[in-house]
């Protein structure tokens, strides 16, 4: 066994000279038609092997839904819990609830008032008797505070999350640029609320299979950044013959899985803090001899940016 | 058609070599009269077309009257909806609630007891009696304590969000500058409150109309970044035979529909956050031949700065 | 009246060259005595002309006994209101208070009951009658909710605020430094707890006074910056030929009235946020001919950092 | 007594040229055997000398377990306090408590009263009675609100700390590298949950003890930086006659007593804040001719990154 396979076996990272990669590494996804990033912005990698304990990271990033019926369904076990303990100390110990009724009728007792005592709202219409069950419900209702508390957190870690305000167009186009009728790539976004996005800067990568290797290349942009984001940017790679596509056809992008792999960073007003977003355009999301639509107009006064017309374009007719 | 007027077209972005336009683009706005950046520092921009949903951020964003007003709305509603179900549910499942009322009467008695429950206050002089009832009153519980949850977080993220604590000088001066007969372009700014903003960095691009087609150039600065700002900050554009404005009239000025457009940049301790403030002067907020009036005098042991001066200019005889 | 008199009494900042005065300006505090900085980091500057309505940094930065007390004093007021206006709807709308009783006596009843729907304690011992005091308490419930809510993010708020974490030496050195009979101008700092700030770098000014104006001069360290902060750190301005202040005599810096301007910033990581802190040493609080004493040792599989140390420095014999 | 000795003695930092030190001093731990940074990112340094009161730092930064525990024993704490003012003034002034009954008894009854008022239950079934005991219920309402409000505050700032989300292999590697029998020292880290660290760049210090001084070096990089961290990254310093430990044999490292010193840095996109993270591997966990075995497989549409093979390598026979 030779040094040198040795090392391609070693490393997970490439050698030098590749670091447009995006930290991907060239053995990632090496199938054809496996797509780097998905529409989300998440990766296509899936982690395996061990479960990582990190419960508030979960509650933060999990869907509203499945936050509030997951909040509602806790609410509900652990008062059917405390309830329980109400029983087995014996509904005697609870003012005003009826010691002769059937079991689950006394078990719903003890559970309203759990739930009363929990909540804080302590109507009185049941209350503890006995040192056993005040302290119980001393210990309910510190319980309810502490969980109040938590879930207060929570909400607002979600609220305060960085959120997904960038518009991508669906599809990059493939337009002509330049005087001697040269190509660029390009695709556009835009800021889906008023001005608190600034400081915006885009990097491009293109990454395609060959000799069953993921090539990376990163594609210079007309400009990379704009310092205020008050309208549509669109995002602009000329075809030079410095560009590691350049000559590329059509079906050189399908054949060769290309991916176009975009990051944008900036920073969110609003919330005082960075943002950052993937996406990314496969082979099929380009389309060749294209020209975007204009999506601002003037008006008397004031310009007027459509959003709806952020994936608009028209093809032109073959030169 | 040919290229160049295809491109023209296509491209939202201006052409390389005009990254000075803060992102605003050549094609912005060029109805003259029309003001880019407004007084409060946003954009003259009405984004259309597509209703993005993000309550959040204008739950955030909105005035402290329209929040509380919206909160108390909210309360109000809620309880009546709560109200209604008890309502329903018959009010035999209410203790303490005259059965024989008007239907007005019982429904405000189902409302009051819905508003005890929701905010967890629970007299208990009214008390749920039944399944029903009690189920209903500990969902209106749990939703009480969540709502809270909710505005505690919107409250929060409500306080901490970025201030405009900068104050501009409401003219820019065309004041002179240097030993031959030179001149400045020059306005101020003051930090409102005491020492919180530190590493202060301004930014000024001036745009004019001229072919139908904005322009955009920026003025270099004499200082453009103080590390902490403790006093007021002058900010001085000299106009040297290098400066994009050399030469022009105050009639240049207005003809040419000129904006000074301003960025500057900052970081606020009390609340560790950047801080971002835009502002213009068009050609009418410029005088000509003006000078700023002295804003800081020293006392026995200390420096006394005069907010209120900071718009005090007064004109020079011309010479 | 020449240009070169108009330009000195226009600018408020200096002219090019003098960037070093980290914004301060060389007309500030030119009566001898007057210092720049004071010892807790803040501007010997006052703010006067405008009172800025800015609440919540007020409520933010003030200390924990005025806000404490504040906190009291408004609960207090609130309810005595609130009461007030129950008195005015008529006691025998709260069940349980004694309509006979002397109107101080049902005063004091209906501020308890407001209390206890403020806090939504509600025992119910007295409880609301009647449609009016039914919405009342209602309101004063929503107005308590809302309270704790602004409350809570006040407390979260400043919890959260920059630490003044750093320690400083109580003088700055003139000590012996390198082969040749040389001095360095140093003091040092250490955190005042483990290993959460990161990133720190320093930066040193001398400002003194000469010709009726302030003078600033960079002064360059050994080291400016180191990526943990362990222990302690010296920070040494080494006087060599190319220093400002070389050749200075005790005498010098007294008669010039100067200060040692400094600038710390790092990263702290148990807030996730970004420090920064003023101090400055007047030539008083510069000892000549001294040199610090070690403040670790080494035990046997530790080290300890002895931070009551930080100040001890002795005296060197005259060579 | 020399310069060069009194120098040696005064400056805590070293001599210029060695700020590869990390801030650490020459002068730390040199006794043989003493590590450096423990295997939980923390400095092996004590701190002595002076009791900094930051509870707010403290509450954060402890275990869960011990922050559940304070906030419990605190709760009783607070409470048995209060219910002794109760016992004080009487329990004549608390409505439905046996005025007869033993004094343990008594206490019991004002402690539940308490706990009851401080988590604003309020039953009712036992009430104040009079101005006394109706003031102190207000003030423990109040009481319990404003600890509410801090302990909802301490949780978010606990959940919001920077998290250690990176996963290292437990042992660094000496491992082949390129074509020439070369070698590198390598680890590797991982991120354990999905997407969101970006931006990670690692600096690597190698540490040693010769001369009874601490030596620093720099080791450089194969790649010190990656974008976007959705697998695992190789961190490579090749062995190049460049290097500081070029020719080193496994006894060199052993008996210079050496420490690989690493940090980390980072952001992480959930909670939007730099993250940092110290580590170390010290001579004993470095092994010899070894390589890592891969951690990612390609399946059908996706990547699969195990986790728990982070720690995998295999022994090379030596050549």
């Amino acid at each position: 066994m030779n040094i040198r396979s040795i090392r391609k076996r070693i490393t997970g990272t490439p050698a030098s000279g590749t670091s447009s990669d995006f930290g991907l590494g060239n053995k990632i996804a090496r199938k054809p038609g496996t797509r780097l990033i998905n529409n989300d912005g998440s990766f296509n990698v899936i982690r395996k092997g061990r479960s990582v304990f990190a419960p508030y990271q979960q509650l933060v990033e999990m869907g509203w839904s499945q936050f509030l019926l997951l909040t509602v369904g806790a609410y509900v076990l652990v008062n059917l819990l405390f309830a329980l303990l109400f029983l087995i100390i014996g509904v005697e110990s609870l003012a005003n609830v009826d010691i002769g009724g059937p079991l689950w009728k006394r078990y719903l007792d003890c559970f309203f008032f759990s739930v009363q005592t929990f909540t804080t709202v302590g109507y009185g219409s049941v209350a503890p008797i006995g040192i056993t069950a005040n302290a119980l419900a001393a210990f309910i209702a510190l319980f309810g505070l502490i969980s109040v508390a938590m879930v207060t957190g929570l909400f607002y870690a979600r609220f305060a999350r960085p959120q997904r305000l960038i518009l991508f167009s669906e599809k990059a186009i493939m337009a002509p640029y330049g005087e001697n009728g040269g190509r660029s790539l390009q695709f556009r976004i835009a800021n889906k609320r008023d001005s608190n996005l600034i400081k915006l800067s885009a990097r491009l990568v293109l990454t395609w299979l060959e000799d069953d290797r993921r090539h990376f290349a990163p594609l210079e942009l007309e400009r990379d950044n704009v310092p205020l984001f008050p309208l549509n940017w669109t995002i602009v790679h000329p075809i030079t013959k410095n560009s590691p596509i350049y000559g590329w056809t059509k079906q050189n992008y399908c054949h060769r899985h290309s991916e176009l792999l975009i990051t944008v960073d900036g920073y969110d007003e609003t919330f005082a803090q960075s943002i950052h977003i993937n996406n990314s355009y496969i082979h099929e999301e380009i389309e060749w001899n294209a020209r975007f639509e204009p999506m601002y107009f003037e008006q008397e006064m004031t310009t007027e940016l459509h959003l709806d017309r952020i994936h608009h374009f028209s093809f032109l007719e073959e030169e």
